[in-house]
């Protein structure tokens, strides 16, 4: 062993190299019994958590930001130690010195920084703003800066939502546990002999790469001295579970110390720190109690982060989320299953400290968990409604078993993949287009006082006549094929710049140096365009045209098979949809040669792109709400939750590989009474 | 005509779109009389020259540096107007507020700008250096974090020199002359337009364009704020001479508020400007008197452009020189001469001001010139040595007749050609690592306490036999090649980061949208590697080596032809390093697609070069200096100026496009008693 912190490990291929997994699998035991060993709360998690929500009680008082940072511009060193209550904290560290204060964040942009500070109350500091409008560039600013005219024009028509050009794109996750399983230095001489071999042809891509090593060699240093600033030193492997927490912890700070991404998810750890768990308690040096004492106090600390953003994006996104998404349970692709008396520890803080939306535990959820797991899950869903589930059948042949969740729905493998977010394609709204030609139907451009022209003069359905089915859809998979162009372009544009002004390098210094890129897209209002094209093909639909001769709504004569009734005449129609956009996506070029990946799943965001809306073909009124994800259309669904969920099956994954997500609500009744 | 200001002109291409090689075809007056209509200096042109000259003799007392900015961070709108006696200058801007107070300009480096202050007793302010340090990284940062353990080796022992890794590169030349005949206006507009047409496929290249563009026009914009500060308007195009060359210079001062290039050189501007007055003089607005102190005064602004540098980099070229090159003369393609008066106003200036090694005047020489202005060249020659002069007959065909000289021999059109310089490879330390297998002769390896290897470990010579010509060649073509490999890499690097950290936005304003890119090589040591090859061919050369086994001398039997006396037999090889080099460096990727080219013209910086060169086998020894660029190892060249020059016209200049330097001393009689 190379460390005597590795001392009862089983050794393999992870003492040589940066091999999390092989840990994993070597070292943890997996656990098929029930929940009746998990400990209560210490008076300590008790009256701490009780300090927090006194904060929290404050924070909502104060209108939803309690403090903020206006002139101390966040790094992982830029802060000292800050506590809640230092004597009772098994696990420290905060995003700045003072709990709920909000760190400055402008290298996304600063206008966004400076923005969201005036929204509350705050003033940025005009030397900051100085400093990033004068001499250091921020991401959005140099997203405007190479915005085409016809990108502007789809960004204010909402035809394309929720891009990243003035946040943040979160979504990347370091793989924390290497912190705590490597040390620091350990991680740092395996980037410096990456850098080594990283020779050859200097093509601005392979001098972009050497840059991007030195930064994220410079991240880890730093990631030593924030440590250093709370009195640890994580140069070396933890020696304990609560080593092992904290390491973990510091890195995870880092990443948001460093960004305010969209969705700053934290991995797949319960059972990685299960094996420092249960190696403590064999050797006497831990009880179950000082166990879930010290996963309580770590879900604590994940509970209070938070970020400074604009009234906007949390309207956009219906609250103020995180996504520190940590996945937990699943299977092995050796058939062990990979639960853990840790993944019950992380569920169960959710009693101890009671329910929350963060860190948002997501269960993978397999037919193969053991069935003590499983009823501790449905047990605890009944009781808080905060679980989020995904199929990790699915997702294991295509990613293995040591992925994880971003955000809500996106899958990929800890420390080997990242992606580029994408945020969403509003596929309703491009089947107006496709019928009007490209121009909106709710936008008046002020110069012309007619419709705005937002993609280049497609011909348009032309009269008042039945619209014609096939004729629609022709028109469709055109305007969809501008829509994907359009979109890949953009996205192509928001990751140059992201890198460029605003590169995680802390969080790509605990990824493999060669690292799989996902170039992840997404649609909304998927149910209401496959609902729209089920009426223009089963019923009689006619246009309504406004006197410029825009299409602004439809006259539907009869009725139609709609999307979430186990209807194949309908639920072909989403396939083809899905199948179609992302055909289109996969044509282009993609930054970083990324692949190409789809996202069904607009948890919240649906509303917003509901307003930007017209009148669609299904009968949906203009600005009311699409569907969140994959869902049907609300109230649409008549046939039964399995029927209904059948619909959603039917989509396919190969086409939709950043995930289909379905929201989904049911009165335990619904279930049967068999308790 | 579109603007008021261009009444009296004739009309052309140039009304409609940027062309000022047009406009001056149409409208110059080629002028072949003598240097009889000169004007002498005015009264306000003595007094103003002699404040110059006392602010410059202070600055000599001060030890080289008169004033220095230590917080302000030079832009275009960074100082408010400064002047040397505001009743008298007819041409005003200086680079900072106060006459001969350096400028900071961190973007380049901000260990460079912070030593160079040091250096000469200042201070940085402590927030600029934060600024640069903690949230805007530069140039020399970004070239560091990507240099490859190889590249720091071989710029360490020298075999690669001078090369634009913590200076900027300079060499880019805006066509200053657009600012006077469009006004910054027109030029916003036609750069908007072109931003408008770079549409397609967001590739990384694309994005990059796009967001350069933007960079130029907020430029072009801060280039209208410069000339406000000084109360004028610069945003419609010149109405007079004295409009003009002051449009022109606010365009270059612009250049040089935000560049500290190498070489920031002017272009070729006397003939444009001559249009302007002769139309005033015409219209009697204007007397030849006026002309001259509008030249004069012009002249002096360009005489003292200074920049803060290192001593080192001061020791390299032998000076502080900035290369304000103004190329002067030359024969139209369409065979009328571009000799204008003003052409001679201009040469003028080193009579009415005395000569000054700045602006760098350089006549391009044609057979054809007028005999009035050869004769003119050639007096102000011999009272000044202060011109240089370029072959246009070898040039033009290449360049067209609207080129001119960056720093002192490379050739671009004026605002359709830029060149990423790339100092200098030296073959003379070269062909000893051919020897010694890439060992270097000078360096012993601290870690070995052995010669440190640079190159990856080549075969070298072994015995002490007389060296064999042929092995020595072939192992010098191999040694070549991973030089010039190198070297591409080293330089690919280095402008990729001078592009993303400190972009030239001004000038590229001033160039058209596209443009050609030259790759600029150099190679030092020429005739000493061509001499050294000669005697090993010729003579009888043995190496003698040291304990290590390392050849740090040579024993030479007998003679062998020299370079420099028109000698085939050596003059060959000097030829064949030149095609060989060339090729290795064309064989490679260059950067944004650039032109390779290579130049053989250290003037100065040649002296450095042999500093930290071991003995050769032509006998030179060790630390000697090599001969200025294409030049003969000094004293070599035994068969008189014709001989010596016929040498160094034997290098083809197709592969060396970038210029071949001779500096020549002669004294008068060696040409003849004829006046």
């Amino acid at each position: 062993m190379q460390f005597k912190a590795w001392e009862g490990f089983s050794a393999g291929k992870w003492c040589a190299e940066v091999n999390v997994r092989d840990f994993i699998q070597r070292n943890y035991a997996p656990y098929d019994g029930g929940d009746e060993f998990l400990a209560p709360p210490t008076s300590a998690t008790k009256k701490l958590w009780k300090e927090i929500c006194e904060l929290s009680d404050k924070e909502r008082k104060a209108g939803g930001v309690l403090d903020a940072d206006t002139k101390i511009v966040s790094s992982l060193t830029s802060h000292g130690a800050g506590y809640i209550d230092k004597a009772l904290e098994k696990i420290v560290g905060l995003q700045t010195d003072v709990p709920f204060k909000r760190a400055l964040q402008p290298f996304g942009g600063i206008r966004m920084s400076s923005d969201a500070l005036e929204m509350y109350g705050y003033h940025i500091d005009d030397s900051v703003k100085e400093i990033f409008t004068k001499y250091r560039k921020t991401h959005n600013d140099g997203v405007y800066d190479a915005y085409t005219p016809e990108m502007r024009r789809a960004r204010r028509a909402h035809i394309l939502t929720g891009l990243p050009d003035t946040y943040g794109r979160g979504r990347i996750i370091g793989d924390y546990r290497r912190v705590a399983l490597y040390g620091v230095d350990f991680l740092i001489e395996q980037k410096e002999k990456d850098k080594l071999l990283m020779d050859g042809d200097m093509v601005p891509d392979k001098i972009r790469d050497r840059e991007e090593l030195s930064e994220q060699i410079k991240a880890l240093k730093a990631l030593k001295k924030l440590a250093e600033i709370y009195g640890r030193d994580i140069s070396k492997p933890a020696q304990t579970a609560q080593e092992a927490i904290q390491a973990l912890y510091f890195g995870y700070l880092a990443a948001v110390k460093d960004q305010n991404g969209a969705a700053m998810s934290i991995g797949r750890n319960s059972t990685f720190l299960d094996i420092y768990i249960q190696r403590d308690i064999a050797s006497g040096a831990l009880t179950e109690k000082d166990a879930q004492e010290l996963i309580d106090h770590f879900v604590m600390k994940l509970r209070i982060i938070k970020f400074m953003r604009i009234k906007e994006y949390n309207e956009l996104f219906s609250g103020d989320p995180t996504w520190v998404t940590e996945s937990i349970g699943g299977m092995g692709v050796d058939g062990r299953t990979l639960v853990t008396k840790t993944s019950f520890r992380i569920l169960h803080t959710l009693q101890n400290l009671g329910p929350a939306p963060e860190p948002n535990l997501t269960v993978l959820w397999s037919k193969s968990l053991p069935e003590g797991f499983k009823a501790f899950c449905a047990k605890l869903s009944i009781q808080t409604s905060a679980i989020q589930y995904e199929s990790d059948d699915l997702m294991r042949p295509e990613m293995g078993d040591d992925y994880c969740i971003a955000c809500c729905v996106s899958g990929m493998r800890v420390g080997k993949d990242m992606q580029f977010f994408g945020a969403r394609a509003n596929l309703a709204k491009c089947l107006l287009y496709a019928i009007n030609g490209g121009k909106d139907e709710c936008i008046v451009d002020k110069a012309t006082g007619k419709a705005l022209q937002v993609s280049p003069e497609f011909a348009p359905v032309l009269g008042d006549g039945k619209l014609d089915f096939e004729e629609v859809k022709q028109k469709y998979e055109n305007m969809m094929g501008w829509l994907a162009g359009l979109y890949v372009n953009v996205l192509n544009l928001i990751h140059y710049m992201h890198d460029k002004y605003s590169y995680e390098a802390l969080e790509m210094a605990l990824h493999d140096t060669e690292v799989r890129r996902f170039f992840a897209t997404g649609v909304a209002g998927l149910s209401c365009a496959a609902d729209s094209l089920s009426a223009i093909k089963y019923a009689s639909v006619y246009p309504v045209r406004n006197g410029e001769g825009i299409v602004v709504d439809f006259k539907i004569e009869g009725d139609y098979p709609k999307y979430g009734n186990n209807d194949d005449r309908v639920d072909e129609l989403a396939v083809w949809l899905v199948k179609t956009f992302m055909e289109k996506i996969k044509s282009h070029y993609t930054y970083r040669n990324s692949v190409p990946t789809m996202s069904i799943l607009t948890i919240t965001s649906n509303v917003v792109y509901g307003k930007n809306t017209g009148n669609t073909p299904d009968g949906r009124r203009a600005g009311e709400p699409l569907a969140p994800g994959a869902n049907p259309m609300h109230g649409r669904d008549c046939c039964g939750a399995l029927a209904s969920l059948e619909s959603v099956a039917k989509l396919p994954y190969e086409y939709a590989r950043d995930g289909i997500s379905n929201t989904f609500s049911i009165t335990p009744e619904s279930l049967g009474k068999n308790d």
